[in-house]
């Protein structure tokens, strides 16, 4: 019998950098976690993460290490780079991939967070036998990691499966990306509180949250939990504009599972049961209870760096 | 050396229903056309096509023929069904995959329509070497078949790939769906008569078709093509809002091309340039330039039979 096998997954986010030697079953071996503007520069993070990696693994001498998988914002998986991501300080278009495998000497594969998400719940989650879902993301933006006959979609560029950036509302709230409507900006955490901003606004009724200088979406999901009617109709709103998008996505994909993860997922008690009247109101005929909206067996827990080393076994596990 | 192979291909229209014995080079060795509306009730069609089938291998016994590939509105892949055909008079969820076989003997496969467009691009037309690309049929609707990393899309029901019934305008023009604001309500052979309907009533500008009394897509296609000022305002109002939409669907699939097919897609020299200006405004920054959109190989033909016979080849043709 060989040596039992060892993926390396690194997440890379806008605040932590995750570091983690997973099994073939999910568990951590080893986990570090990072800082992310403790580095300044691209090459500072190579350097610590490399010289920690060959450091531990010397220590791991009795797994076999079969390589590193990394999950980063604006991720392109063919060409193993990161490119204009938007959350992290270095810019331009980075090549992780020649970068890590120079320093380690290691496999090492890359792709995009949201995808990671989606490797996750195919590897080690709930999507194991299901072979059309779609992993959404709900954190400071909305990710979309798109799987169709159990293969990840890349397209033709490796940047497919921006659910995000898709426009729901036609000249809607602007958008980071420069656009105006996109999914993101209405549903996301960043986005619910922009809501229940508006809603304040707008509504004369009494809310727990009216004497907050600055609310955040975990004020929204706690008062929506106590039955704060205006922070379930924020969630109400979120719920409406989500599914309007989601038939589309369905007529399109038609996919067994959409499974919802990321901090805004965490409030699927109240976002399910409200996702499902809107959906059946809009689905297409041929469609009607056709696809079921889940959370992700991560939704409290960060699947990004379980899903970076999940990416790693599936990518490089063939080897 | 093994006997040639042939494929049959069968497209099923609200028309006509086509039927062609195919070479593996996409040439048609025998063909023949019905009008739909002379079977009254679908055992009539499995009868006669399939008395002509039986009837007609036996003069081509010099042939191996491979098997029947079906390409039909509605048409359900994994179940070998037409299920509530809207254009089609006979009723209900039809097994004609079952019916064919047993009536012939014969190896048979089903698939909807424009993805029988896509299979004909992918094994005879334009997409021969692409793996990510949709074929979008632009006739009495808007089909579309979604071929991701050289699979065509079914899902997880077999009904995948109905961007016709994607909604681009909320609360927009109702469909025959029953939703409202479709894409294929603005974009269609059907839909250019709307809307050049709507530019008469709002607009005073002179235009050759003003004393028609009534107006067909064709008679659209030529006015613009004389420079008919209302005609071009038309196909600029169906390129923009195809251009809306189809900058949601590249960011989703990220495909290499886009081809256009279907009789409203003679018209590719008005509509290319069109599209690609408002594509290029709209469409997210990292998939600028990264999708063409083009005219498909069959734009001047009837792909669908050959669609059907292509379907059949890649179907069938392993075994």
């Amino acid at each position: 019998m060989g040596k039992q096998k060892l993926a390396i997954g690194i997440d890379i986010g806008g605040t932590n950098i995750e570091l983690a030697w997973v099994s073939p079953e999910g568990k951590y071996i080893k986990h570090h976690s990072y800082p992310t503007n403790s580095f300044p520069e691209l090459p500072n993070v190579i350097n610590a993460l490399g010289d920690y990696i060959l450091e531990q693994n010397q220590l791991l001498d009795e797994y076999d290490i079969i390589g590193i998988g990394i999950g980063a914002p604006n991720g392109n998986y063919y060409k193993g780079t990161i490119e204009f991501a938007p959350n992290l300080n270095w810019e331009g278009v980075l090549p992780l991939v020649d970068l890590f495998k120079k320093k380690t000497g290691l496999p090492t594969c890359l792709t995009n967070d949201a995808n990671a998400a989606a490797y996750a719940e195919m590897i080690f989650g709930k999507a194991q036998n299901v072979k059309n879902f779609a992993v959404i993301t709900l954190g400071t933006g909305l990710g979309s990691g798109i799987v169709v006959n159990g293969q990840m979609l890349y397209g033709h560029t490796g940047f497919a499966g921006e659910l995000g950036h898709t426009v729901v509302i036609e000249n809607g709230r602007p958008c980071g990306c420069g656009k105006k409507g996109c999914l993101e900006t209405y549903v996301s955490a960043t986005a619910i509180v922009k809501t229940m901003n508006e809603l304040f606004i707008h509504s004369k009724a009494e809310s727990l949250l009216s004497n907050l200088e600055k609310i955040e979406a975990k004020d929204v999901a706690i008062a929506a939990e106590k039955g704060d009617s205006l922070a379930l109709q924020a969630f109400d709103y979120t719920a409406k504009i989500l599914s309007l998008q989601l038939s589309d996505f369905i007529a399109l994909f038609s996919p067994e599972v959409i499974y919802l993860s990321g901090g805004l997922a965490k409030s699927h008690q109240i976002l399910l049961p409200l996702i499902n009247k809107y959906l059946n109101q809009d689905v297409l005929r041929i469609f009607k209870n056709t696809t079921s909206v889940e959370a992700s067996q991560f939704v409290d827990s960060n699947s990004g760096v379980i899903g970076a080393a999940a990416f790693a076994f599936q990518e490089l596990g063939k080897n």
